[in-house]
Formats: C-alpha cells, structure tokens, sequence
C-alpha cells in the first residue's frame, strides 16, 4: 500500500471520555478498529491538561495503525454532561477541569479535521443502533446503569436530542420527592436510589451488619471497592442479600423505564453500562417484567429488551459513526 | 367563480371522533374554515353506524360550505385509541362501537380522496404545532387532561409515533403501584389521580360532606354533572375545598410531565383539555412549578409551558393539517 493510499482521509477517531478514563479508537471507514487506547485519569484541574489529554491518546492510536492525522476523515468526541452539540462546547465536564469549553473548535484548530461532539450516553446508544444489539431499530432507547444511570435515544435513524444537546436523562427521573439525595442536588432520582454508589451504600451495611459474608471478604464492606463486579461475584458466591439489594434496585429502575417506555414506544430497550454488564441475567429479567407489568399494553407488547453487545466499545463506535455520518453530508 | 375553479381540488376536511362528539371542518388550502360542524354521539354499536355518522358530517360540511366532494383533496381524522395510522385501522374505539375498522381504506372507498388517520390527541397536538400555542417549535409536547389525559408530540416538525401508530400515553403512567384502579386496567395511573372523574369523584365526595356548598347547589354533588365547568365555577364561587382538589391532581400530574420534560426535552409544552379549558390559570401556575422543581435543571430552563390556543378546533386543524402535508407530498 502506497503512503497515498494509506493516508486517504478515510479514516475515523472516536472518543470516549468516561466518568474515570478516557477512551480513543482508530477505524477505517467500515468501522473496523484499527488501533485503539484506553487510560484512567490523572488530576487534571485546567482545560490545557485535558485537551493534551486527548491529544496524547489520538497520537497514541495514530502511532497503534502506523497511520498519520491526514488520513483522518473526522473525529467524534462522546462527553459527558450538558452541552452544545451544534457549537460544540462542553458546558461542564468536572472530571477534566472544563467548564464552558470549546471543545469542537479546539480539536478542529489542533488537528485540522471535521469533528462533531455527543453526549457519551447517547454515543454509547447510537454505537449499539449502528452496530449492537440495537441495529437498525426505528427506535432505540438506550438505559446504562452504573455509577450514574445515563439514557439515550435513537430515533428513525437519528439521535433524539434536546434544544442544545442531549435529552433522556432518565437517571434523573424522580421517583420519591422525600427520597435520597442524588448527585444533581435533588431528592429521590432513580439514580440515587437504583445508581451502583446506592447500590453499594446499601450493600456495605449489609456487609457490615453480618449478612454478606463474601462481600465482606472480597472488599472489606468499603463502597468505594464494591464494584459491580465484586456485587456480582458476592451475589454468585452465595450473597442472598446482595441479590435482594440488586434485584430491588433493578425492580424501581425497571419501573422509571416503564414509564419511559409508554411515552416514546421504542421497538428496542438496550441496556447497558457496568451494573448490567455486570449482572445482565437479574437486569434482563427485572426490567422486562417491569416493563410488561407497568407500561401501556399495547406499547409493552412492541417493545423487545436486550443486553448491549459492544461493552465498552459502544462508545468510540458510536462516536465514529457520528462523524462519518456528518462527514458524508 | 366558475364551479370548475371552486371545485378544484385544493380543500381538505378535518374530523376529530372525541370521546363523546365527532367534530368535522372544511378549510381551504390555507386553512382558513369554511364550515365545521359538531355532533354528540348516538348510541351505535356497530361499524355501519359509525360510518354513516362520518359521512353525514362530511355531507354537511360540504352543504355548509356550498363544494362538492370533488373539490376535496384529502380527509384527516383523529380518532381515540390505538391504531395502526399506516394501514389506516383502528384497534377500538368503544363510543363507535368500533373494533378493527379499516377506516382509511372505507374512507377513501367511500369519498375518492386522499385519507390520513392519526390518534386524536396527537392531531390536536399537531394542530397547535401548526396554527397554536406551539407554533412552530422544535419539539412540541402536547398534554390533554380532561375525562381522559392525552400526550402528544411534535418533533422537528413530525409527530412523535410509535411502531404501528401513537405513543405519548402520559396518562397511563404509573404513579402509584397500589393507587386506584384505572380505566385502562391497572393502578395507579395518573389519569386516575388527575383525569376528570377522579377530580370529580373527590368533589363529590367533599360536595356530600358539605364541604363544597357552591359545587353541591349546582350539581348536587353527582360525579356525571360534576363537569370542568362546574368544577370551575365552584372554584370561582369560593370553593376552597375543591381549588385545593384540583390544585393537587394539577401537582401531580405537573410531576409526570416533569418526568417528560427530563425525557423528550420539549421546548414547549402546551396544555389543553377540558379540565385546562375551564381553569387555564391553575394548571399553567401548578405545573409550570413543577416542572421548575422537579425536572433535570438545564432541561427546565428551556422549555416554555403555555396553554392550548386552539380550543376544540385544535383536532380539526391538525388532521386536516396532516393530511394536507400526505397530499403535497
């Protein structure tokens, strides 16, 4: 392969800025990934530091395929938080020190290629539409439980979005005005009451009151070692309370997405995110019986639920996908 | 006018089958009405009664308006219930008697023109997109509570459907597990905490304990005359009781369309009804509070809350508005 051929701007970057790390993968222009990187946070308290970030992983991946940043097509930023898809600032994104930040026009001046920003939820949701377990559905809404509970939706082939951004911000449904206080300042969301830190406060008194021995041994009862993977080894170890405390918190989390379900009709509900991955069988189960239950029937019966197929990958595809589709207009 | 001129085929017919009326309107091609005509339902029990109500209407605003059929480019209907709008069928419609009526295919059949069929709530929300209160926005979220509570949705200048047809059942979202028992089947819907009849249910019951002198005096105190008017007219009277009724169920179904607006992020969401017909300033101070208080913050900020502009003819305008676009096609 000439060095031409091999630098055709054919290629795409997608990147995945997660709650803990960052994620960046390189593609051709079938979607294969060619490279890809992945790396936890530093301490980052400044918009430059973020940006080097990012800068460093898309060198990385370009290093990874032996290929140069001219033969990249376009590059899609997922991101978490509110922001301005169509001028492309991120309003706040804590974990990287940014507030009110340029980031479209910042990555187009760095790297001299179209680039186009998506919440991460909704890139993670639109990856599993183009590749997933939600492919080619007239209407996907995607729910991802984890640290927080994240939704997103593609519709009719497009992510459904909000004035300036993002939309389904179904963690942030409140299910009980005198609930637990959850992050966004509020009382009673679904995310404070069915999130994986809600799940793991409940599972640590449990720990520490005698009633999950495994859990116990594995991480001490601390919550900021009850992973959802370690809540699914006690649960598999034999941790009947944990079960209980899992099951329950899908049960409520099942009942938001009924509700969810009888107000946008999708054809398919694609869950995802560390607790299902974690534990796809008690959240299939759970929240396909919810929905069954406590939807609209008509809209119940339409509906299928399905774990995501592409873990963590959701993402950088989804981002990719974005901005070849913005690259091709 | 020539009658070659006035019989061009340039005017469409709305019709809207409500829960106790069928409404019909003729407009020319700028949807300005020429003649509209409302009827209450006799008692039919078969799908021939049905039709021929249809079609007497439809003669009528034909009469009115001094046109021929032929002058008809396309009929819009709203119709209750779920349907399959592509195929034309309607699912049911129990006040028509109706189970399974292919009304679009023996609409066409029966009147040679273009036929569309939509649910009613979302006609009426189509009109308000179209002509009202919702002019034009981005993403229009219509919300109906009367004896029923109806959502409907415009997005990006398309209604909002599900699989075979509606969606937006607002008020068929659960609110309560072990709430009372809803028209639909289940409990605890909101429609059953803040559609008419429960409103009325609880009026009457403070009516009877002599606590709604005013409502008792107009009504005496029975759940079938305990309309939105007369519920409007206690209120005005000095009811407080019954305000604080209303003023409640206003609250909680200001908490479901929180829940919405935290969803589909609607940059307006206009309501009507009869119950907001008869007490728009109640329901637009209650639940633009709620929405304030209880949606996720910078879903809030953005969206508008207005009242319906259209009134009754909002279903007309919209079905017939929606046929007109089918035709232009």
């Amino acid at each position: 392969m000439s060095d031409k051929v091999k630098n055709k701007k054919e290629n795409f970057i997608g990147i995945d800025i997660g709650g803990s790390k960052i994620m960046a993968a390189l593609f051709n222009n079938e979607f294969k990934i060619l490279s890809t990187k992945r790396e936890k946070f530093k301490e980052r308290t400044n918009i430059t530091g973020g940006i080097e970030f990012i800068k460093k992983l898309v060198s990385e991946v370009l290093v990874g395929a032996n290929l140069k940043i001219d033969s990249i097509c376009g590059i899609g930023v997922g991101c978490p938080g509110p922001l301005d898809i169509d001028k492309g600032l991120v309003f706040e994104a804590p974990n990287l020190g940014w507030k009110n930040v340029p980031l479209k026009e910042i990555l187009t001046r760095e790297f001299g290629c179209q680039v186009r920003i998506a919440n991460d939820v909704d890139a993670g949701t639109f990856g599993e539409y183009r590749f997933g377990a939600g492919k080619d559905a007239r209407c996907v809404l995607g729910v991802f439980p984890g640290t927080g509970i994240g939704g997103g939706c593609v519709y009719e082939g497009k992510l459904f979005r909000g004035k300036t951004g993002s939309c389904m911000e179904i963690g942030h449904i409140q299910v009980q005005k005198d609930g637990p206080l959850c992050g966004c300042g509020k009382h009673g969301c679904i995310e404070a009451f069915a999130g994986r830190l809600a799940i793991a406060a409940a599972a640590s008194v449990a720990a520490f009151r005698g009633q999950a021995p495994y859990l116990m041994e594995d991480t001490g009862g601390e919550i900021a070692k009850i992973r959802s993977k370690s809540i699914a080894r006690a649960i598999s170890a034999g941790d009947t309370v944990i079960e209980h405390i899992v099951r329950d918190s899908a049960k409520k989390l099942g009942s938001v997405i009924a509700s969810v379900v009888s107000t946008i009709a999708p054809d398919i509900v694609v869950l995802g995110g560390g607790l299902v991955e974690a534990m796809p069988a008690i959240y299939l189960k759970e929240i396909s019986a919810a929905i069954k239950e406590e939807a609209v029937e008509f809209l119940a019966t339409d509906v299928k639920v399905a774990v995501a197929k592409l873990g963590d990958e959701a993402g950088v595809l989804g981002a990719a996908a974005l901005i070849a589709e913005e690259a091709a207009k």
